[in-house]
């Protein structure tokens, strides 16, 4: 028997706790700790038995663990700790920002690299499977276009945003896709779509006592960058209302590609994603590929990586026969 | 500027003339010529510039093509062509006999190594970009099943039966997915599906003089494996209907996973192709792929591979900065 991989857990949140629980369903690994660093005596994993230790000891682990899932975030975490792990350690992260993905990608590479480590970033399902779907997109169909929806699904970002907004007392927000929009994609329309078009949002929000609901109404359907160029509704709703309907996160969206072959037919490829959590289903992408890091290394490959050099069959814990026998 | 991707075509039947097609959409690719088992002087290309060859002479050809794309059928061209030009030639091909796919592999490898060449066998959409899902579905939630649903589209195989039955002239028959069974799936039922609940089959039938419906009909929905199982309409329809509605070749079809990760949340994956000609979209894959065979080639590869071993980014004619930058 083979020895299972070894996984450290690098940040414990909503990611690392999605970890946790995916690294139970897949029988080749094995979780060595989780580093965190806050103090680790007030970590409490859904496994007990798993110790938690502080981030600054990791050093000491060099050689006892395979692969190291960071799970922080991608605006204060990851930029400083990416690089730095990567340095020791074999890394899976899923940094986010788009805008940024060449200068993090340029800073992990170097120290995975110097230290001949394989750091793969970037992973999840966007960035990450999306967008495998679109680079498969304009692979096969060169001529064409290519569209991406997000959710229905729950947006950490303009949540936050309205949870700024004087007399909120608690918000959420959900991002819709335009069905109608969709449809015009599928049916091979190509259109060309304003963001008004392609996306509603939809806020839920208790206010604070005392606030006018009129006025933080307009504050968010107003609100720059955030709200203003869409089709925005926002719903006054209670506290127990809040807690019962609107702690999930469900998430996901559609990756579109329209296009034509050589001689005219035209060809539609949909990718969807339908997430009841989407932390649990990120942190399973996150493992799947962790065990792809574990495989690049053996094979004698080092530096930065992304999906898009990743072979599929790394992804799986079965043999490339068995792969070829019953998945081919 | 790089010097552009020598392809050779082999077979000019549907999915050479797709292959010719594609080629043209790809500028980094040039194809040098089509080899045919015809008389040459009785094969006419869409570009008449195009020299074509008899497949005899293709030994003269080692060393100016940098990858052969093979389009002849699986059943009697493939098994014989794929290994034999796998020893000379970077190949691709669509060999589609899933059952036969480990000793098809096995046969190509060995040429494909003892040539120093790259094979990649079994490419298009299934087996091809559905097997790729099938796979990343299972890895990612491990916990889960996997739904294939094709159609709806023209089955050759399913359309050749019918027209061996006393009384049919001519016949198409489409296998249409049960949107009842898929939107199971898709609700994450997990259902339990019978043959006959998963596909519908579809017929059209013109008549040979003289020849009985209800006989005809009769053999067809009781014939053994192809259609005894299924529910199946017959529509008996003239020569000239059948000349005007029913000759393209439409396919497509739906892979599903659903499953739940490890805390419990349920989360469903789905890909689906609509395809208005089924040779010219297996094209279009065979040609992104010959891009993939050469670079694996370049890198210094050898032997069989499929489209497990492929890594995304070797099917772009991007840069991995540009990809990283536009796509990821």
């Amino acid at each position: 028997m083979t020895s299972k991989i070894r996984v450290g857990i690098v940040g414990y949140g909503n990611l690392g706790r999605g970890v946790e629980a995916a690294i139970t369903q897949n029988p080749d690994m094995r979780l060595v700790g989780v580093f965190t660093r806050r103090d680790p005596e007030t970590v409490t994993l859904a496994d007990p038995s798993i110790p938690v230790h502080s981030l600054d000891r990791i050093e000491s682990f060099v050689g006892a663990i395979d692969v190291l899932i960071l799970c922080g975030g991608s605006r204060n975490d990851l930029p400083e700790q990416g690089p730095t792990l990567a340095r020791r350690f074999c890394t899976v992260d899923s940094f986010d920002t788009h805008a940024r993905i060449p200068e993090y990608f340029a800073a992990v590479d170097e120290q995975a690299r110097a230290g001949g480590k394989v750091a793969l970033i970037s992973v999840g399902w966007d960035p990450g499977l999306f967008s495998i779907n679109r680079l498969f997109g304009e692979a096969i169909l060169p001529e064409g276009a290519t569209y991406t929806f997000w959710g229905k699904g729950l947006s950490q970002g303009h949540s936050d945003a309205v949870r700024r907004v004087p007399g909120v007392k608690m918000a959420v927000q959900y991002t819709i896709p335009s069905q109608e929009a969709i449809e015009r994609v599928r049916q091979g329309e190509l259109p060309e779509l304003t963001t008004r078009e392609r996306h509603q949002r939809e806020c839920f929000v208790v206010l604070q006592e005392g606030a006018d609901a009129a006025e933080v109404k307009e504050a968010i359907v107003t609100m720059p960058d955030y709200f203003a160029d869409y089709d925005t509704t926002v719903h006054f709703i209670d506290e127990d209302t809040m807690q019962r309907d609107h702690s999930a996160m469900p998430h996901g969206g559609f990756v579109i590609r329209s296009g034509k072959t050589g001689n005219g037919p035209t060809h539609v490829i949909e990718y969807s994603l339908a997430l009841n959590s989407n932390p649990e289903f990120t942190s399973s992408v996150l493992v799947a590929y962790a065990r792809a890091a574990y495989r690049l290394h053996q094979n004698g490959e080092q530096g930065a990586r992304t999906v898009f050099d990743v072979a599929p069959g790394l992804l799986s814990p079965k043999s490339p026969e068995d792969l070829r026998k019953e998945l081919l």
